[in-house]
């Protein structure tokens, strides 16, 4: 529901930063240099960037995880349930203050590279149906630790919200027999009105039902169901935007508390039917947490959203040349 | 999904009061008494208390509404959109300073009147389709202003998560021929464990798929599709109950941040089948906004619990002494 009565323009809604006045490195931090040895590496060779001494991201096992390794089981009386099993880790990148929005576009692109090959790696796991990468960032937006770091998490079974959109994607290219994201980034592309940056590859769009203020999507300009099928220069291209997208959201919010997600089709072992390749694409979403879900949210599970994306679009593309 | 493996005890999540140290009257304040003429009352006459002088409650329009009584219509191109139609009333407690949770038994059963005096008003408007009552304590659960108040939003469509229940009703009740929420209550109470709380004709309990940390569900003991055909004595155990369960959050959490709102049948309009009198089964749920949503539960649609129900029941049933 797009309520755009409140009479606030975009730049009433700038915040405090999450990372004011915060040191580059704090021993106390368990995610800081000179604290690895609390969590030991998963894949310490990938993630050093070749010809530094140090390591620029780590991927270590959550804590605290959601879900664990334990025998995949269910049990099924009056009510039902799953066992917990998967995979919870955590990726963390070097500095202490420094957001993603002001992260290299090198950094950002090793950071694509190795969300690419834990999912990939995740996905060897038969038990996995589907990797969930995030990212949470200021307290608002449910980050427990303010050191930038990303999270993972493998199921053993597609999530709703994805399972929503690969049924809908299958009934739409059913009926029209054209991929819905390739017709959406089409009829953007000619409104104009909702896109934020264009780059050669690459989309950022605010869409139609924006659930939240300042919702932000990028997604490749090609079709292209899944995320960790993107090749170098895709990522290369892909870490530009975010960084794009991203470092407008910092300038003129303010370093908003902010998540993003990227989804992605769902494992499919085995030989790929024509309609499987076809089918999805992979879209990475992006929204700071300035308006709080309500009761009204929660009861009903519809969002107001009291900034359509037209004004988020027009607001983000300010002092962006492109388009 | 449950993940109960931050080992904290519920008295870990104590916050700070959402109430404290403010004035029973603020000057300031567009809902306090004295500044009636900035918002005209819908409704005087019901919302006095026999022989006071002084309203104890009001019903006003919402400043800043969701929808509004535009004309139904409905656009459908490449994207689809419907009108804005709907209302959207704030109804208004009278002490700056006083969180439902401390409100008389005797006040909150007046509220509950109200709200079905409003919802039964409201559905007398053939567009309308579904009422949604909710109530927001606090800034982190969507409260824009701190002055105790609840919000009623008519809407021309049955909302998701209504619908989602309504279908799941319809589909236990095809299947089992009874109704699954007679078979919850009847099995909870069996197995007591997730009981909260238990008067006469209302049941407290934390739904086995607990969704938050300390939700917790209010219910009558009979069958009863629609909140809005309880009776006196009906309204007067709910405000007890609501009342209790309120009551022991406020006291055990600190007078935490929370939402409650009420799931109940979506109008009927002319004769009711069989069928429809007996389904669906009006209830409250409330819960403290002690975790925040983060970007793997906008992402996936999993929520991830890291308190299980059965500790949450157990935690508010202490010092109450019918179980």
């Amino acid at each position: 529901m797009i309520s755009p009565n409140r009479a606030k323009r975009p730049e009433d809604y700038r915040t405090y930063s999450v990372m004011h006045g915060l040191p580059e490195l704090d021993p106390n931090c368990v995610f800081c240099p000179g604290n690895e040895d609390k969590n030991p590496d998963l894949c310490r060779d990938i993630c050093r960037i070749p010809n530094t001494p140090d390591w620029q991201l780590r991927v270590i096992e959550n804590k605290y995880p959601a879900v664990t390794k334990v025998p995949l089981g269910a049990h099924r009386d009056f009510f039902h349930s799953r066992a917990g099993f998967g995979e919870h880790e955590v990726i963390i990148s070097r500095k202490h203050n420094e957001p993603v929005a002001l992260q290299s576009t090198l950094h950002l692109e090793n950071t694509l590279q190795l969300f690419k090959q834990r999912i990939d790696l995740l996905g060897k796991d038969e038990r996995v149906a589907y990797s969930q990468i995030f990212h949470n960032h200021g307290k608002e937006a449910g980050a427990s630790l303010v050191h930038p770091h990303y999270q993972l998490i493998a199921l053993p079974f597609v999530p709703p919200h994805i399972h929503g959109e690969v049924a809908g994607y299958y009934h739409y290219y059913q009926t029209h027999g054209t991929c819905i994201y390739c017709d959406i980034i089409k009829m953007e592309k000619s409104l104009k009105d909702r896109v934020v940056y264009e780059s050669e590859r690459y989309i950022a769009l605010c869409p139609y039902s924006s659930r939240l203020p300042f919702e932000t999507w990028i997604m490749p300009k090609h079709h292209s169901p899944r995320f960790e099928w993107s090749d170098d220069s895709e990522l290369k291209h892909m870490a530009f935007i975010l960084k794009t997208v991203l470092g407008q959201l910092y300038t003129k919010l303010g370093d908003p508390p902010l998540n993003f997600y990227i989804h992605s089709m769902p494992y499919i072992r085995g030989k790929h039917t024509q309609m499987e390749e076809k089918s999805f694409y992979h879209h990475c979403t992006i929204f700071p947490r300035i308006a709080n879900w309500a009761g009204f949210e929660f009861g009903t599970g519809i969002s107001i959203n009291i900034m359509p994306p037209e004004e988020t679009a027009k607001f983000l593309r300010d002092r962006l040349s492109n388009i």
